[in-house]
């Protein structure tokens, strides 16, 4: 997967039948290549960023005719030159064009081998590159803006900032090395645990972001919990049946995965009914309760439904113990509204927080259950604008760095040789390096890019 | 589904997520309106086949960063200008971008819609056009190569060369009968009668033509029949067997309906197995007859296997007979040739022609079996470079022009009066006026044009 002069070609756009497909061939040369397989202007001789009609031809034989677009080095998405053919979307036609390609010397791009190149060529760091995968995938509003966001430069530019300074450092300490016998001190130890400090909160703010950004992209997982016949499943189906309602005003919209999920000022909640809670002696049963553990364990947010009318506080406490929820947010939904007087069932439940009324069966406060579900998941630290890190990979080496941070910090304190804390700097600059790509491998590069899809 | 000034716009890429798709607009201020949620040059100010990079904003929010090319009225698909925003292949985005055009004052175009305006603004014909659909369905070469023939004119061409000389005499009948008073005549009878027996004669070869076109766009119908244990299966299996084995050598292919086709040079052949031939009081088995029978009637061309130990000629001949196939191509394929002697058997039927020693199950002669059935379609009197139709509202509309231009000669032989035949003339040329769109409608134009897909 190492950078070539090869030139690749790709189909581009969506697998399938349309009116206009993509066919997109990159590398030096490339413009040369799709010329001999043009007939129409020297397209050799074209400037960048234009367009030019002509035919594709086989020899003697018409393929499509077509419209040419060009991009010549470095002013192009992978940084070398760029020919897109626009042809017509037959299933038939991106086959033959591409063949023909292959024939005349391109091979088939890999997944993701454009953006690798716009990556080699320094035109994107790595953690952008990534969000171009997260970009195309991206299917609300919350995902698209995090990987939007990160596509240029996001807290890679954050990163960059942190890792020159702690890199001025480690040279002044490594200075300090080959000149141990004089005893000298090159690196000023107070600004060296200042420095520190400051890039541990930031790297641990940025890991600590990952908690909101992970369910920013993938979603929340959303489990609603409660005694049978509490109304958990009509509850579910007034929250979808609105949501299939919304989604099908949009023109064009098709939604696979919109069965159980519920997007509130677009981002996803993955809704889960669960089997009711209760202590049981029929095994059936007993399996359901335990599937509701297990959802229990994978959710970002509860909701813990009950009939207001048949249980008292006691009881609602001692389930919310059982469902043993400390680290996630649970809102307590009162159902069956429409049978009660509101006013006075509040009183009969004084301890409890976060209690709503609700109809699942009229429909009421439904609008209200959704915003307490939406703020209780993003009543967060982090402020509007703040960097936030959505890739578990970037995750992962923000908690080595961190571990590799507190080595650092530990041999300071403990009068360590330099020698010794001069590696853990150098472990901490690694992994912020894989992060934006300035340390970086092949096995790394093929791992990442082999996510993308063909084309891109 | 008259012209109109509106704005069109459509996702053109095939559905699905992608790497790029692309979202077309047009009509006359397209640009301008792309332009107001464009962030980048100023698009108005650019000239046409250019493509700009820049951002697609939704107010403040960033929708995508998009690549936009222009083309300028009238060097463009439809004649006006039109915008096309090539973005990053998410659904969401694609979605994005559309309703945003949508906001700002375009509407959804209809289908095919680009392309009717194209037609409407003089750049196609509408043979021509229809041509455009077809070439976005076609999936072989054949079906391909006709389309692209007929989009740049094929047998419009000649269509519109008849009809003027015929639109000529059309005049000077009429006039005729402005002077009809005085007996004059304008239009030499002689002439008037060569012209139609030309046209009679090019009309009723282009007619003829569409058995072939139908089968070169649509496929061939192929039926193999024969008695129980002929082994028409396992035939079957190894033809489409190895023809899996062809297609899966092509990179990133993937045809869904290749399960029963066959593609022989470039042309699908459509296999269907049969049932057992054979009289018989058995009532399942009966109607398993009774659907080869009606197989056998939709069929472009048959193969009749049998078993040649176990047959003699007389009883090939009674099975044929009875299969009632008059009209089309039949070979007969001597099935087990592995086990027999082929130069013996040879002799026990010196009455059939069209006959070849095949065996199934050692995949013995099979692509001569092929070829035969390439070559028995395919002899026809049609020779390469002559226009062939391929759609079945032109062969109508040749039918019916066949049958005015009868009448005309009809009432000329008849000496009828001039008014009579110069309204059999008219109604030619308004059929022949239908097939290039120079005689139109709104209902024929939105019945043509709703079967394309969107985006073109």
């Amino acid at each position: 997967m190492i950078p070539s002069n090869e030139i690749i070609a790709a189909i581009s756009t969506p697998p399938g039948v349309g009116a206009i497909a993509i066919v997109r061939v990159s590398g030096n040369g490339c413009i040369d290549l799709v010329n001999t397989v043009f007939k129409g202007k020297n397209l050799s001789e074209q400037s960048s960023h234009t367009l030019h009609f002509g035919n594709i031809m086989d020899g003697e034989k018409k393929i499509d005719e077509v419209v040419v677009g060009l991009f010549r080095a470095p002013h192009s998405y992978t940084g070398d030159d760029i020919a897109e053919i626009s042809c017509h979307g037959s299933a038939y036609i991106q086959q033959q064009i591409l063949q023909l390609l292959l024939q005349h010397g391109a091979r088939m791009a890999k997944p993701g081998e454009f953006t690798l190149r716009a990556f080699l060529n320094g035109k994107l760091d790595l953690a952008s590159a990534e969000a171009v995968a997260d970009l195309i995938s991206a299917d609300s509003e919350s995902s698209h803006q995090l990987a939007i966001q990160q596509m240029r430069g996001g807290f890679s530019n954050h990163i960059k900032e942190l890792r020159k300074e702690l890199i001025n450092f480690a040279s002044l300490i490594e200075l300090e090395l080959d000149f141990a016998e004089e005893d000298v001190e090159f690196a000023n130890r107070k600004q060296l645990n200042d420095l520190l400090e400051k890039l541990h909160k930031a790297v641990a703010d940025l890991a600590e972001s990952f908690r909101l950004g992970n369910v920013l992209k993938i979603g929340v997982n959303t489990v609603i919990a409660g005694r049978p016949n509490a109304g958990k499943s009509t509850l579910l189906n007034v929250l979808l049946n609105e949501e299939r309602a919304i989604v099908s005003e949009i023109p064009g919209t098709t939604r696979d995965t919109i069965e159980e999920t519920l997007n509130i000022h677009g981002v996803i909640f993955r809704l889960a009914d669960t089997a009711g809670l209760r202590d049981t002696s029929d095994v059936i049963e007993k399996m359901g309760v335990e599937r509701t553990h297990e959802k229990l364990q994978l959710a970002a947010v509860a909701i813990y439904l009950f009939d207001a009318a048949r249980m008292d506080e006691e009881e609602v406490l001692s389930d919310i113990e059982s469902l043993n929820l400390k680290d996630i947010p649970v809102i307590l939904a009162a159902n069956k509204s429409d049978l009660m007087n509101i006013e006075l069932e509040k009183k009969k439940f004084p301890q409890l927080n976060n209690l709503i009324f609700i109809s699942a069966k009229e429909s009421k406060n439904i609008i209200e259950l959704k915003e307490k579900l939406f703020d209780s998941v993003f009543n967060t630290k982090i402020h509007n604008g703040d960097p936030v890190v959505s890739n578990i990979r970037h995750y992962d080496a923000l908690m080595k760095t961190l571990s590799a941070i507190d080595d650092v910090v530990k041999g300071l304190n403990s009068k360590a040789s330099g020698e010794m804390y001069a590696l853990d700097i150098r472990r901490a600059l690694d992994y912020l390096g894989e992060i934006t790509g300035e340390i970086t491998n092949e096995d790394l590069l093929d791992n990442i890019f082999s996510r993308f899809c063909i084309g891109k």
